[in-house]
Protein backbone atom coordinates (compact mmCIF):
# COMPACT_ATOMS: atom_id res chain seq x y z
CA UNK A 1 0.00 0.00 0.00
CA UNK A 2 1.27 3.59 -0.81
CA UNK A 3 -0.69 6.62 0.17
CA UNK A 4 0.54 10.61 -0.05
CA UNK A 5 3.38 11.58 1.94
CA UNK A 6 2.65 12.57 5.47
CA UNK A 7 5.52 14.76 6.56
CA UNK A 8 4.38 14.39 10.25
CA UNK A 9 4.70 10.73 9.90
CA UNK A 10 7.73 10.08 11.86
CA UNK A 11 6.53 12.37 14.33
CA UNK A 12 3.28 10.16 14.84
CA UNK A 13 5.77 7.33 15.33
CA UNK A 14 6.77 9.07 18.30
CA UNK A 15 3.92 10.05 19.70
CA UNK A 16 3.25 6.70 19.99
CA UNK A 17 5.18 4.62 22.02
CA UNK A 18 3.20 2.80 23.75
CA UNK A 19 2.17 1.14 20.56
CA UNK A 20 5.20 1.51 18.00
CA UNK A 21 8.06 -0.32 18.61
CA UNK A 22 10.81 2.62 17.72
CA UNK A 23 13.84 0.86 18.47
CA UNK A 24 13.12 -2.95 17.52
CA UNK A 25 16.65 -4.35 17.60
CA UNK A 26 17.05 -3.64 21.01
CA UNK A 27 14.16 -6.27 21.54
CA UNK A 28 15.79 -9.24 19.57
CA UNK A 29 15.38 -12.48 20.95
CA UNK A 30 13.78 -11.10 24.47
CA UNK A 31 10.21 -9.98 22.77
CA UNK A 32 8.63 -11.72 25.61
CA UNK A 33 9.85 -8.79 27.50
CA UNK A 34 8.30 -6.09 25.82
CA UNK A 35 4.77 -8.20 25.84
CA UNK A 36 5.21 -9.21 29.31
CA UNK A 37 4.39 -12.43 28.54
CA UNK A 38 5.79 -15.88 26.97
CA UNK A 39 2.63 -16.06 24.18
CA UNK A 40 3.22 -16.82 20.81
CA UNK A 41 4.68 -13.71 18.35
CA UNK A 42 2.84 -13.30 15.10
CA UNK A 43 3.83 -10.92 12.49
CA UNK A 44 2.29 -9.53 9.36
CA UNK A 45 4.33 -7.86 6.97
CA UNK A 46 2.84 -5.33 5.19
CA UNK A 47 0.16 -4.52 7.30
CA UNK A 48 -1.51 -1.01 5.62
CA UNK A 49 -3.87 0.71 7.67
CA UNK A 50 -4.12 -2.38 10.12
CA UNK A 51 -7.99 -3.16 10.01
CA UNK A 52 -6.18 -7.10 9.98
CA UNK A 53 -3.97 -7.19 12.35
CA UNK A 54 -6.28 -5.11 14.92
CA UNK A 55 -9.28 -7.44 14.85
CA UNK A 56 -6.89 -10.72 15.02
CA UNK A 57 -5.45 -9.76 18.48
CA UNK A 58 -8.96 -8.47 19.43
CA UNK A 59 -9.98 -12.07 18.70
CA UNK A 60 -6.92 -14.08 20.19
CA UNK A 61 -5.92 -12.35 23.00
CA UNK A 62 -3.18 -15.08 24.12
CA UNK A 63 -1.47 -14.31 20.95
CA UNK A 64 1.29 -10.96 20.67
CA UNK A 65 0.78 -9.58 17.12
CA UNK A 66 3.61 -7.29 15.15
CA UNK A 67 2.49 -5.75 12.08
CA UNK A 68 5.19 -4.40 10.17
CA UNK A 69 5.04 -1.55 7.45
CA UNK A 70 7.98 0.02 5.79
CA UNK A 71 6.25 2.88 4.67
CA UNK A 72 6.10 6.06 7.10
CA UNK A 73 3.03 7.61 5.71
CA UNK A 74 1.26 4.03 5.92
CA UNK A 75 1.95 3.36 9.39
CA UNK A 76 0.99 6.53 10.69
CA UNK A 77 -2.57 6.26 8.65
CA UNK A 78 -2.42 2.47 10.44
CA UNK A 79 -2.21 4.32 14.49
CA UNK A 80 -4.46 7.02 13.70
CA UNK A 81 -7.05 4.89 12.77
CA UNK A 82 -5.69 2.19 16.06
CA UNK A 83 -6.12 5.16 18.00
CA UNK A 84 -9.46 5.46 17.59
CA UNK A 85 -10.35 2.03 18.44
CA UNK A 86 -9.71 0.13 22.03
CA UNK A 87 -6.13 0.07 23.33
CA UNK A 88 -4.69 -3.69 22.63
CA UNK A 89 -1.84 -4.75 25.07
CA UNK A 90 -1.03 -7.58 22.33
CA UNK A 91 -0.50 -4.93 19.74
CA UNK A 92 2.50 -3.58 18.43
CA UNK A 93 3.46 -1.72 14.91
CA UNK A 94 6.90 -1.63 13.84
CA UNK A 95 8.85 0.54 11.18
CA UNK A 96 11.03 -1.86 9.48
CA UNK A 97 11.79 -3.82 6.04
CA UNK A 98 11.23 -7.59 5.60
CA UNK A 99 14.06 -8.07 3.80
CA UNK A 100 16.35 -7.17 6.99
CA UNK A 101 13.92 -8.87 9.88
CA UNK A 102 16.64 -11.09 10.55
CA UNK A 103 18.01 -8.11 12.46
CA UNK A 104 15.16 -7.66 14.75
CA UNK A 105 14.19 -11.72 15.21
CA UNK A 106 16.25 -13.79 16.50
CA UNK A 107 16.19 -17.25 14.38
CA UNK A 108 13.08 -19.28 15.24
CA UNK A 109 11.37 -16.58 17.39
CA UNK A 110 8.54 -15.75 15.17
CA UNK A 111 5.55 -18.06 15.53
CA UNK A 112 3.16 -17.51 12.15
CA UNK A 113 3.47 -15.20 9.32
CA UNK A 114 0.57 -13.09 7.70
CA UNK A 115 0.73 -11.60 4.10
CA UNK A 116 -2.50 -9.55 2.62
CA UNK A 117 -2.74 -7.78 -0.66
CA UNK A 118 1.01 -7.32 -0.68
CA UNK A 119 2.28 -4.97 -3.59
CA UNK A 120 2.18 -7.28 -6.89
CA UNK A 121 5.18 -5.59 -8.26
CA UNK A 122 3.59 -7.00 -11.78
CA UNK A 123 7.05 -6.02 -14.30
CA UNK A 124 9.38 -9.27 -14.20
CA UNK A 125 12.15 -7.11 -13.41
CA UNK A 126 10.87 -6.15 -9.98
CA UNK A 127 9.71 -10.02 -9.44
CA UNK A 128 12.52 -10.66 -6.56
CA UNK A 129 10.58 -7.15 -4.90
CA UNK A 130 7.87 -9.70 -4.29
CA UNK A 131 7.40 -10.68 -0.66
CA UNK A 132 7.01 -14.10 -1.93
CA UNK A 133 10.72 -14.24 -3.45
CA UNK A 134 13.03 -16.64 -2.72
CA UNK A 135 14.75 -13.95 -1.02
CA UNK A 136 12.17 -13.05 1.46
CA UNK A 137 12.04 -16.34 1.92
CA UNK A 138 14.90 -17.29 2.91
CA UNK A 139 14.16 -14.24 5.83
CA UNK A 140 11.01 -15.97 6.49
CA UNK A 141 12.58 -19.22 7.06
CA UNK A 142 15.39 -17.79 9.26
CA UNK A 143 13.12 -16.00 11.65
CA UNK A 144 9.87 -18.49 11.86
CA UNK A 145 10.00 -21.54 14.44
CA UNK A 146 10.61 -24.99 12.22
CA UNK A 147 7.27 -25.85 10.70
CA UNK A 148 5.65 -22.47 11.03
CA UNK A 149 3.15 -21.34 8.95
CA UNK A 150 2.85 -18.54 6.42
CA UNK A 151 -0.75 -17.35 5.78
CA UNK A 152 -0.86 -15.36 2.00
CA UNK A 153 -3.89 -14.07 0.60
CA UNK A 154 -4.33 -11.90 -2.46
CA UNK A 155 -6.74 -11.04 -5.46
CA UNK A 156 -4.15 -10.46 -7.64
CA UNK A 157 -3.65 -13.28 -9.88
CA UNK A 158 -0.32 -13.09 -11.65
CA UNK A 159 1.21 -12.44 -7.75
CA UNK A 160 -0.36 -15.52 -6.49
CA UNK A 161 0.51 -17.81 -9.66
CA UNK A 162 3.97 -16.33 -9.21
CA UNK A 163 3.82 -17.30 -5.27
CA UNK A 164 2.76 -20.75 -6.19
CA UNK A 165 6.04 -21.45 -8.19
CA UNK A 166 7.82 -19.95 -5.88
CA UNK A 167 7.22 -21.36 -2.92
CA UNK A 168 7.02 -24.60 -4.96
CA UNK A 169 10.53 -24.30 -6.36
CA UNK A 170 11.91 -22.87 -2.63
CA UNK A 171 10.16 -26.78 -1.44
CA UNK A 172 8.01 -25.92 1.12
CA UNK A 173 4.77 -27.73 2.20
CA UNK A 174 1.65 -26.47 0.44
CA UNK A 175 -0.59 -27.12 3.73
CA UNK A 176 -3.94 -25.27 2.11
CA UNK A 177 -4.86 -23.04 -1.24
CA UNK A 178 -8.01 -21.56 -1.82
CA UNK A 179 -8.88 -20.33 -5.30
CA UNK A 180 -11.84 -18.81 -4.29
CA UNK A 181 -11.55 -18.03 -0.47
CA UNK A 182 -14.94 -15.78 -0.48
CA UNK A 183 -16.74 -19.00 -1.22
CA UNK A 184 -15.01 -21.87 0.95
CA UNK A 185 -15.73 -23.09 4.12
CA UNK A 186 -13.01 -21.25 5.72
CA UNK A 187 -13.99 -18.04 4.98
CA UNK A 188 -16.51 -18.68 8.17
CA UNK A 189 -13.09 -17.71 10.25
CA UNK A 190 -11.99 -15.29 7.15
CA UNK A 191 -10.68 -11.80 8.51
CA UNK A 192 -10.74 -8.87 6.51
CA UNK A 193 -8.12 -6.49 5.33
CA UNK A 194 -9.49 -3.05 4.45
CA UNK A 195 -8.49 -3.78 0.96
CA UNK A 196 -10.51 -6.81 0.35
CA UNK A 197 -13.42 -5.96 1.66
CA UNK A 198 -13.62 -2.91 -0.70
CA UNK A 199 -12.41 -5.17 -3.74
CA UNK A 200 -13.48 -8.75 -3.10
CA UNK A 201 -16.29 -8.17 -5.43
CA UNK A 202 -14.38 -7.78 -8.67
CA UNK A 203 -12.93 -10.93 -8.52
CA UNK A 204 -11.63 -13.99 -6.22
CA UNK A 205 -9.35 -13.97 -3.12
CA UNK A 206 -6.95 -16.20 -3.39
CA UNK A 207 -5.18 -17.92 -0.21
CA UNK A 208 -2.43 -19.94 0.87
CA UNK A 209 -1.19 -21.61 3.79
CA UNK A 210 2.75 -22.94 3.32
CA UNK A 211 5.76 -24.17 5.63
CA UNK A 212 8.95 -24.71 5.93
CA UNK A 213 9.87 -28.45 5.69
CA UNK A 214 11.36 -29.39 9.16
CA UNK A 215 14.86 -29.63 9.04
CA UNK A 216 16.49 -32.81 9.08
CA UNK A 217 18.76 -33.09 12.56
CA UNK A 218 22.12 -33.87 12.19
CA UNK A 219 23.44 -37.32 13.42
CA UNK B 1 -16.99 -37.74 -19.19
CA UNK B 2 -19.54 -40.45 -19.08
CA UNK B 3 -22.13 -41.21 -21.42
CA UNK B 4 -25.34 -43.72 -21.99
CA UNK B 5 -24.47 -47.35 -22.00
CA UNK B 6 -23.67 -48.07 -25.84
CA UNK B 7 -24.12 -51.81 -26.00
CA UNK B 8 -22.25 -51.63 -29.62
CA UNK B 9 -19.23 -49.92 -27.88
CA UNK B 10 -17.15 -52.69 -28.46
CA UNK B 11 -18.25 -54.03 -31.60
CA UNK B 12 -17.13 -50.37 -32.78
CA UNK B 13 -13.81 -50.08 -31.20
CA UNK B 14 -13.38 -53.83 -33.38
CA UNK B 15 -14.68 -52.17 -36.44
CA UNK B 16 -12.24 -49.73 -36.06
CA UNK B 17 -8.71 -51.63 -35.73
CA UNK B 18 -6.78 -49.01 -37.88
CA UNK B 19 -7.68 -46.28 -35.45
CA UNK B 20 -8.04 -48.32 -31.90
CA UNK B 21 -4.67 -50.20 -30.54
CA UNK B 22 -7.21 -53.35 -29.62
CA UNK B 23 -4.02 -55.57 -27.90
CA UNK B 24 -1.81 -52.81 -27.32
CA UNK B 25 -0.18 -54.61 -24.37
CA UNK B 26 1.54 -56.21 -27.44
CA UNK B 27 3.29 -52.98 -28.41
CA UNK B 28 4.95 -52.15 -24.74
CA UNK B 29 8.56 -50.78 -25.37
CA UNK B 30 7.70 -50.89 -29.35
CA UNK B 31 4.87 -48.11 -30.15
CA UNK B 32 7.56 -47.01 -32.79
CA UNK B 33 6.79 -50.18 -34.88
CA UNK B 34 3.09 -48.86 -34.92
CA UNK B 35 3.67 -45.55 -35.87
CA UNK B 36 6.23 -46.45 -37.78
CA UNK B 37 8.55 -44.35 -37.05
CA UNK B 38 10.52 -42.82 -34.22
CA UNK B 39 8.59 -39.72 -33.03
CA UNK B 40 7.81 -38.98 -29.89
CA UNK B 41 4.56 -40.20 -28.12
CA UNK B 42 2.27 -38.07 -26.29
CA UNK B 43 -1.00 -39.33 -24.80
CA UNK B 44 -4.11 -37.75 -23.35
CA UNK B 45 -5.70 -39.55 -20.33
CA UNK B 46 -9.90 -39.24 -20.40
CA UNK B 47 -9.56 -38.28 -24.09
CA UNK B 48 -13.67 -37.99 -24.16
CA UNK B 49 -14.80 -37.61 -27.62
CA UNK B 50 -11.38 -36.44 -28.89
CA UNK B 51 -11.96 -33.03 -29.96
CA UNK B 52 -8.52 -31.86 -28.29
CA UNK B 53 -6.40 -34.81 -29.24
CA UNK B 54 -7.51 -34.92 -32.77
CA UNK B 55 -6.57 -31.37 -33.07
CA UNK B 56 -3.28 -31.18 -31.66
CA UNK B 57 -2.54 -34.30 -33.89
CA UNK B 58 -3.67 -32.36 -36.77
CA UNK B 59 -1.23 -29.51 -35.59
CA UNK B 60 1.76 -31.17 -34.84
CA UNK B 61 2.19 -34.32 -37.77
CA UNK B 62 5.43 -35.18 -36.18
CA UNK B 63 4.32 -36.10 -33.14
CA UNK B 64 2.51 -39.52 -32.50
CA UNK B 65 -0.51 -39.15 -30.59
CA UNK B 66 -2.19 -41.82 -28.29
CA UNK B 67 -5.84 -41.26 -26.74
CA UNK B 68 -6.71 -42.89 -23.59
CA UNK B 69 -10.63 -43.55 -22.52
CA UNK B 70 -11.53 -45.95 -20.00
CA UNK B 71 -15.29 -45.84 -20.75
CA UNK B 72 -16.40 -47.74 -23.86
CA UNK B 73 -19.10 -45.67 -24.65
CA UNK B 74 -17.34 -42.92 -24.56
CA UNK B 75 -14.63 -43.91 -26.52
CA UNK B 76 -16.96 -45.02 -29.11
CA UNK B 77 -18.57 -41.27 -29.33
CA UNK B 78 -14.67 -40.46 -29.81
CA UNK B 79 -14.10 -42.82 -32.96
CA UNK B 80 -17.86 -41.93 -34.26
CA UNK B 81 -16.72 -38.21 -34.17
CA UNK B 82 -13.00 -38.62 -35.69
CA UNK B 83 -14.00 -40.93 -38.46
CA UNK B 84 -16.28 -37.94 -39.94
CA UNK B 85 -12.99 -35.96 -40.19
CA UNK B 86 -9.88 -37.15 -42.11
CA UNK B 87 -7.86 -39.64 -41.17
CA UNK B 88 -4.72 -39.14 -39.48
CA UNK B 89 -1.70 -41.57 -39.33
CA UNK B 90 -0.10 -40.14 -35.78
CA UNK B 91 -3.35 -40.27 -34.27
CA UNK B 92 -4.87 -43.85 -32.09
CA UNK B 93 -7.06 -44.55 -29.76
CA UNK B 94 -6.91 -47.29 -26.42
CA UNK B 95 -9.26 -48.78 -24.28
CA UNK B 96 -7.22 -48.88 -21.00
CA UNK B 97 -7.62 -47.52 -17.11
CA UNK B 98 -4.66 -44.89 -16.81
CA UNK B 99 -3.87 -47.01 -13.49
CA UNK B 100 -3.07 -49.82 -15.11
CA UNK B 101 -0.80 -47.61 -17.99
CA UNK B 102 2.76 -49.44 -16.78
CA UNK B 103 1.66 -52.41 -18.56
CA UNK B 104 1.00 -50.92 -21.84
CA UNK B 105 4.03 -48.30 -21.51
CA UNK B 106 7.52 -49.45 -21.04
CA UNK B 107 9.54 -47.19 -18.47
CA UNK B 108 10.50 -43.53 -20.48
CA UNK B 109 8.27 -44.53 -23.19
CA UNK B 110 6.01 -41.70 -23.08
CA UNK B 111 7.25 -38.17 -23.88
CA UNK B 112 4.35 -36.25 -22.80
CA UNK B 113 1.32 -36.33 -21.42
CA UNK B 114 -2.54 -34.58 -21.13
CA UNK B 115 -5.13 -34.71 -18.87
CA UNK B 116 -8.01 -32.44 -19.58
CA UNK B 117 -10.87 -31.43 -17.27
CA UNK B 118 -10.91 -35.00 -15.65
CA UNK B 119 -13.41 -36.52 -13.17
CA UNK B 120 -13.33 -34.06 -9.82
CA UNK B 121 -14.55 -36.64 -7.67
CA UNK B 122 -16.13 -34.31 -5.43
CA UNK B 123 -16.33 -36.74 -2.26
CA UNK B 124 -13.08 -36.97 -0.07
CA UNK B 125 -13.33 -40.77 0.73
CA UNK B 126 -13.20 -40.75 -3.55
CA UNK B 127 -9.96 -38.28 -3.36
CA UNK B 128 -7.69 -41.48 -4.46
CA UNK B 129 -9.67 -41.53 -7.78
CA UNK B 130 -8.92 -37.88 -8.77
CA UNK B 131 -6.11 -38.99 -11.82
CA UNK B 132 -3.74 -36.36 -10.17
CA UNK B 133 -3.72 -38.36 -6.79
CA UNK B 134 -0.15 -39.95 -5.79
CA UNK B 135 -1.18 -43.52 -7.25
CA UNK B 136 -1.68 -42.31 -10.66
CA UNK B 137 1.26 -39.77 -10.23
CA UNK B 138 3.42 -43.16 -9.54
CA UNK B 139 2.34 -44.37 -12.82
CA UNK B 140 3.33 -41.00 -14.58
CA UNK B 141 6.37 -40.97 -13.43
CA UNK B 142 7.10 -44.53 -14.55
CA UNK B 143 6.43 -44.00 -17.94
CA UNK B 144 7.25 -40.65 -18.50
CA UNK B 145 10.74 -39.76 -19.95
CA UNK B 146 12.68 -37.70 -17.53
CA UNK B 147 11.64 -34.39 -17.38
CA UNK B 148 8.59 -35.43 -18.93
CA UNK B 149 5.84 -33.09 -19.04
CA UNK B 150 2.20 -33.43 -17.77
CA UNK B 151 -0.43 -30.66 -19.07
CA UNK B 152 -3.17 -30.61 -17.09
CA UNK B 153 -6.44 -28.25 -16.97
CA UNK B 154 -10.00 -28.41 -15.75
CA UNK B 155 -12.47 -25.76 -14.74
CA UNK B 156 -13.20 -27.59 -11.44
CA UNK B 157 -11.85 -25.38 -8.46
CA UNK B 158 -11.93 -28.24 -6.06
CA UNK B 159 -9.54 -30.96 -8.12
CA UNK B 160 -7.27 -27.82 -9.50
CA UNK B 161 -6.80 -26.88 -5.76
CA UNK B 162 -6.15 -30.60 -4.30
CA UNK B 163 -3.74 -30.85 -7.75
CA UNK B 164 -1.70 -28.28 -6.39
CA UNK B 165 -1.11 -30.13 -3.15
CA UNK B 166 -1.07 -33.21 -4.72
CA UNK B 167 2.23 -32.17 -7.12
CA UNK B 168 3.69 -30.33 -4.61
CA UNK B 169 3.88 -33.28 -1.77
CA UNK B 170 4.67 -34.96 -4.63
CA UNK B 171 7.80 -32.89 -5.09
CA UNK B 172 7.27 -32.24 -8.56
CA UNK B 173 8.09 -29.25 -10.21
CA UNK B 174 5.69 -26.35 -11.09
CA UNK B 175 6.44 -25.45 -14.53
CA UNK B 176 3.50 -22.92 -15.34
CA UNK B 177 0.51 -22.16 -13.70
CA UNK B 178 -2.65 -19.97 -14.90
CA UNK B 179 -5.47 -19.12 -13.20
CA UNK B 180 -7.46 -17.66 -15.66
CA UNK B 181 -6.09 -19.56 -18.91
CA UNK B 182 -8.51 -17.84 -21.70
CA UNK B 183 -7.41 -14.86 -20.21
CA UNK B 184 -3.94 -15.52 -20.47
CA UNK B 185 -1.26 -14.90 -23.06
CA UNK B 186 -0.95 -19.15 -23.30
CA UNK B 187 -4.52 -19.22 -24.70
CA UNK B 188 -3.53 -18.12 -27.89
CA UNK B 189 -1.96 -21.89 -28.53
CA UNK B 190 -4.74 -23.11 -26.64
CA UNK B 191 -6.85 -26.12 -27.89
CA UNK B 192 -9.87 -26.42 -26.41
CA UNK B 193 -12.09 -29.71 -25.36
CA UNK B 194 -15.39 -30.08 -26.29
CA UNK B 195 -16.38 -29.57 -22.99
CA UNK B 196 -14.02 -26.33 -22.62
CA UNK B 197 -15.57 -24.61 -25.35
CA UNK B 198 -19.34 -25.12 -23.21
CA UNK B 199 -18.62 -24.42 -19.78
CA UNK B 200 -15.22 -21.56 -20.10
CA UNK B 201 -18.34 -18.78 -20.07
CA UNK B 202 -19.17 -20.26 -16.16
CA UNK B 203 -16.06 -19.57 -14.47
CA UNK B 204 -11.87 -19.71 -15.20
CA UNK B 205 -10.31 -22.54 -16.75
CA UNK B 206 -7.25 -23.47 -14.37
CA UNK B 207 -4.26 -24.77 -16.17
CA UNK B 208 -0.75 -26.25 -14.55
CA UNK B 209 1.98 -27.75 -16.87
CA UNK B 210 3.82 -29.74 -13.69
CA UNK B 211 6.73 -32.29 -14.23
CA UNK B 212 8.74 -34.51 -12.02
CA UNK B 213 12.21 -33.99 -11.04
CA UNK B 214 14.92 -35.35 -12.83
CA UNK B 215 16.39 -38.18 -10.93
CA UNK B 216 19.70 -38.35 -9.21
CA UNK B 217 22.31 -40.50 -11.13
CA UNK B 218 23.95 -42.84 -9.23
CA UNK B 219 28.01 -42.77 -8.74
Amino acid sequence: MRLRNNPRAYDIMKDNSDLVILDPIQYKSRFHELFLNDNPIHIEIGMGKGDFIYEMALRNPNINFIGIEKFPSVLAAAINKVNKKDKLDNLKFMHYDAIALTEVFDDHEVDHLYLNFSDPWPKKRHSKRRLTSSAFLDVYKKILVNEGKIEFKTDNRGLFEYSLISINDYQMNLDYVSLDLHHSPEMENNVMTEYERKFSVNGPIYKMIVSFKKEKENG
